[in-house]
């Protein structure tokens, strides 16, 4: 076998090793504040000899949990290779770093598909390289297979705090109420559906105390018969106000977990929330709270329902931006259309100032 | 040849000579206050003599030009069927009813497609029965086509006012402009050149004269270029104030036929459109007019057009609709959602008020 052939397979076994590796990352807590991360150790051989995952916080990483495995069969790490979804970490948390146990274990390769974007655990890669431990970074679809994967968590890493989700129902002309406040008919069951889903898959869901004084809301995630669904976002309320006693949410299942904000900052509350785990925000309500995370340009994506139905009037979905003029615009693009029973979901995400300029668009004119 | 056999023949070769007065209809001018109507004229064999369509207000009617053509090739009508895709009319305008012309030419057997809704001139298939002629109404597919072909006219002869399509673009959060009035960029080129399309397919277009004084609008369909389409739809100003001196519009291509209405009762303004032969009517603004068009229930078509972009504030695409609670929401179906590059366009047809019931919705909850 030739050189070139060699690497060929090597390649194309370590390429499956991390794909295997993405799977069993799965098995561990999607939510908190670690990320779920796989590892599969490799014999010089190629061989499989032992598989690990990150199993929550205070719990071994993925490495050193197949490091673990492995020596709990009496085998030794001794010139094996390492694939992992993550860079392993080169920091001193409630585990030791992760860098320092692959060394220690005699690993002699290791190749990994996301860089650590952590500021204190980052710099794993260097540690290994510099105790003469072969890294590679893997190439191709994984790496974007693995960033997508960690998309919630690498987002919160780098900028230390939740993707923010902005949801609100409305009529289409942008109301979300009748004069008299009513609203309960707006959007019909496969749009209220939809929201749930999204609700459950989110790690918190925000109202303000506005909405809950108004609507008295439950915060939770549900199925069409009114059940709970298996996860459930942590409550959060933004504003001054005291949540009233006997509301809904002190009934939510993560009532003890409830977080009160003040929204005097928002960027401030949601690095208050990324610290304690959080990693994706369900706006839900109402139009003061979701103006400010608009305005204060923090929505990673909107979500708009709409019914076909007009209502005019004054109850409307989304208050004031600070916009005075036309260029001034927050700007998005559709990633999603979807009828949804008798509605649509447009689902917007922001596109930069830069590629809105670039966009620019010429005079219309009647 | 068993009768039945006959009779097959005879409904294949009927059903195609009716295809056939469906096409040559398409020839005669599509707006205007009368039909577009195609007649074919068949020999007791099937064979066809003579084609006729109706070329406009005051010339012969589609049935009387196919006999002018067959007479002029020194053939009798003696005997021969007429197809025609709408019932022969009964009523002596600016010609004479068409049932005596056939009967006077001795066509033996007549077969139309759509019954004349026509105050005046419906009675036409009863006038030919009663003088011995064969009259059926044709089955099948083709009467639908028929129907559908001539939708407005057929609309406007029933309810003697034109069909109302009211359009708006919008910010997602149903706003028409910025602050300062600007919105010049809401939605891009292939949303425009869809509403120009638009507005050359209607008979009219409509504004308020607060659109006129804020907007100097032209009023006219035109390309990407700027270039003016072949078909101009009527202008059409609601409202009581003055149009301006040199307003844009009075270099439109049909300034002659600018139509002033006050807008103090709109089923009485379509009325008059109707009269003057306009069976559609584009309303493109502002607020206040559609507003009015929705509330009065008078709109048979909504076009929004969506711009991925958030506005806030108080400039809103639609005033107020006289909706105090939810359950007197103007209901619509989605007739279809398209995506016109970065904008959407949403078509929504009314629902009666008993569709809406029957499809009154759960409690929502929070």
């Amino acid at each position: 076998m030739t050189t070139a052939a060699h690497h060929h397979d090597r390649s194309a076994i370590e390429a499956a090793a991390m794909q295997r590796a993405l799977e069993i990352a799965a098995n561990g807590p999607a939510k908190g504040v670690n990320p779920q991360v796989g590892c599969v150790l490799l014999t010089a051989d190629g061989d499989v000899v032992a598989e690990g995952w990150h199993r929550g916080a205070g719990t071994a990483h993925a490495e050193v949990d197949a490091l673990n495995r492995l020596a709990a069969t009496g085998s030794s790490a001794e010139g094996a290779t390492a694939i992992v979804t993550l860079e392993p970490c080169n920091h001193t948390g409630r585990t030791g770093p992760c860098a320092e146990a692959l060394i220690a274990a005699g690993v002699s390769r290791v190749v990994y598909a996301v860089a650590d974007p952590g500021e204190h655990s980052s710099g794993g890669a260097e540690r290994l390289r510099s105790a003469g431990v072969d890294v590679e970074r893997a190439g191709g679809g994984l790496v974007e297979a693995a960033e997508a994967f960690l998309g919630d968590w690498l987002l919160t890493a780098r900028t230390h705090r939740p993707r923010v989700i902005v949801k609100w129902a409305s009529s289409l002309d942008g109301r979300a109420a009748a004069a008299d406040g009513t609203s309960q008919w707006i959007t019909g069951p496969e749009a209220r559906a939809d929201v749930h889903v999204r609700r459950a898959a989110a790690d918190a869901i925000a109202v303000g105390t506005g909405t809950v004084i108004a609507d008295d809301p439950s915060l939770t995630a549900r199925g069409v018969d009114g059940e709970l669904l298996d996860a459930q976002p942590i409550p959060v309320v933004f504003g001054r106000r005291p949540v009233p006693t006997g509301a809904a949410l002190e009934r939510h299942p993560h009532a003890d977990a409830l977080v009160r904000l003040d929204g005097a900052d928002l960027a401030d509350d949601l690095h208050e929330l990324a610290r304690r785990g959080i990693r994706s925000l369900f706006v839900e309500g109402g139009p003061t709270l979701a103006s400010a995370f608009i305005a204060a340009g923090l929505a990673d994506e909107v979500l708009v329902y709409l019914a076909p139905a007009l209502l005019g009037g004054g109850r409307l979905a989304l208050g004031d931006l600070g916009v005075t003029t036309i260029g001034e615009a927050r700007r998005y693009d559709f990633a999603a259309i979807e009828r949804l029973g008798d509605d649509v979901l447009l689902v917007a995400h922001p596109i930069s100032s830069r590629a809105a300029r670039d966009s620019a668009r010429s005079t219309e004119g009647n």
